[in-house]
């Protein structure tokens, strides 16, 4: 389906510009997410008109494209990455009732529990069917592997919920399922489709892994630090009990009577869905300075990476992501 | 990992009992439901303790046999198609808070919305996962088709949640899709075994498809004619507002008032999440003979079925399959 525009439409030789590769990969999964049943039609044009700003896809096309991967592949690759994210946040979206006073999240607001689980499954099923008539095995062992990896993750999630004791192993094996699980997807598919028996031990797998930890480490970041960057209010992963790296780093250094505040402030988050005293918190994190020391640890990360895209093969691609990375990641102003 | 077991237990040339396939299939859904996560094993334990008739295994095992494949291989398929099922059971038990004044369904009681859904993703992914390291493209195209079919059936009954208009057309889809389905791909992977190109055009398809229709249709026969027999209380369709065969017919017999009767009872049902007068619409039934009508249809049924059995190439596993066929699904005592 997919292969018949990308047939039409691609010059070979010529790298698409941002702005093409999402729109080529919204019309990919408009395509691939089909259906005529009304129910169907809203789920698609959801998904759609949600898009974001389809990192993944991005950095699905830039990457393989500097491996010298056709277009036509990398669009429908990255649309399938694309829409097993958007079922895995589907389903991150259904509530329980203990949790209906906060802040639902978009796609329960919109269609209720029952309708946003079928509609994780409608997509996941869909990209599965349309990925097994691909025919091409190495890339059906990287989808399921990663499908699996995201859902354990979500469990493992689920299990840490509001567990101040949180480890940094754990929280570490939560970021690698939740996020990275599909950068290095789209790394491992860069390297399935040179016919590379190395799949997450290549060059572009444990790229895209560590793109995928420094992108999730870097919200973490932001939601303590400079939440207006993400567009939405900040303390967001404290309100809703999930462990990072801050916080981590904070309890490491408070004592005993400052770890007994933070307690009390995560059980009224707990209770109530709401956080009581913002300022408390940021105080303590200015005290220990994590701001700091955490921005010190993400840039050495930025530096590795940098380092990485520098020995990509081809130029182009490898100056477009770097391009996209630091404008859509803001890596210098951080 | 199931075949480890399989080389060690089995030996070809013996058709294994009813209570061997289920328990095999059992450790099979073990083996593949594999995790050390405290809520994946919770989940495992669910799913194998839950696990009921076995229907669709049985239903593998015995109809594979018949065509001379090997047990290992059918257990595995077999202990595949109910983890498919585990999983959409799962889903289908997430509640909006509008239905939780109904009687909750057991997964929902259980775990909660949230790891209800988790839960059914782990049996999924863990289960195509599995799937995909057998490295066969069509049994991996059956799975896929299966589980997109199953989702697209689970939408369309939820745009005809309480729709009296419902017609014959829509729910045969509905019966297709949501129960047919795993037993034509049971079909199908046998086809796919023997490396026939026909998939669902196969004798073994054709025959699961036609096993999975009757299975549906006594199940909805017995929701108004013979609950106790399902072990559960009546008229569950008409009070979760899904339209069946009883009440289409019956539909399509009664005049005005009595069908402006039907549709307060509907509306009732749908508000207040209980039957008002389930004697006025059994009574309806009766003068109508809708029992009588509908029993008629389904014995046509069960004659084609039982000819097509007769039809199974190895007299054991077809004079077995025929004797759990008339055990499990009691077609003579109708």
């Amino acid at each position: 389906m997919a292969c018949t525009t990308a047939r039409q439409g691609y010059n070979y030789t010529v790298l698409l510009s941002p702005q093409r590769v999402i729109a080529d990969t919204n019309k990919a999964i408009h395509k691939i997410l089909g259906g005529e049943l009304r129910i169907l039609k809203k789920i698609r044009e959801y998904v759609v008109a949600s898009g974001g700003k389809r990192i993944r896809p991005l950095f699905q096309y830039y990457l393989g494209a500097a491996y010298g991967v056709d277009s036509r592949t990398l669009i429908s690759l990255g649309a399938l990455i694309e829409i097993v994210h958007a079922a895995s946040l589907l389903h991150d979206d259904v509530v329980d009732n203990a949790d209906e006073r906060r802040s639902r999240p978009t796609g329960a607001k919109l269609f209720g529990n029952k309708q946003v689980v079928l509609a994780g499954d409608h997509l996941l099923s869909s990209g599965l069917k349309y990925l097994s008539s691909m025919n091409n095995p190495a890339y059906m062992q990287i989808f399921t592997d990663s499908i699996q990896a995201l859902t354990e993750a979500e469990l493992m999630q689920m299990q840490y919920h509001f567990d101040l004791q949180t480890s940094t192993k754990i929280h570490n094996a939560i970021v690698d399922g939740k996020t990275a699980t599909l950068f290095r997807a789209a790394g491992a598919l860069v390297a399935a489709h040179r016919k590379s028996a190395e799949l997450y031990a290549s060059e572009s797998a444990r790229l895209g892994l560590e793109f995928g930890r420094y992108f999730q480490e870097r919200d973490d970041y932001l939601d303590y630090f400079d939440a207006t960057r993400l567009k939405k209010k900040g303390l967001q992963d404290f309100l809703n009990g999930i462990v990072t790296q801050p916080l981590i780093l904070l309890l490491a250094h408070v004592n005993r009577h400052e770890r007994k505040f933070l307690a009390t402030e995560w059980e009224y988050a707990r209770r109530h869905g709401k956080i009581q005293s913002e300022a408390g918190i940021l105080s303590l994190m200015k005290k220990y300075t994590i701001q700091a020391f955490f921005a010190g640890e993400l840039a050495e990360r930025q530096t590795a990476l940098l380092a990485g895209l520098a020995q990509l093969p081809e130029k182009r691609p490898r100056e477009i992501i770097k391009a996209e990375f630091e404008k859509i990641l803001a890596v210098r102003t951080l």
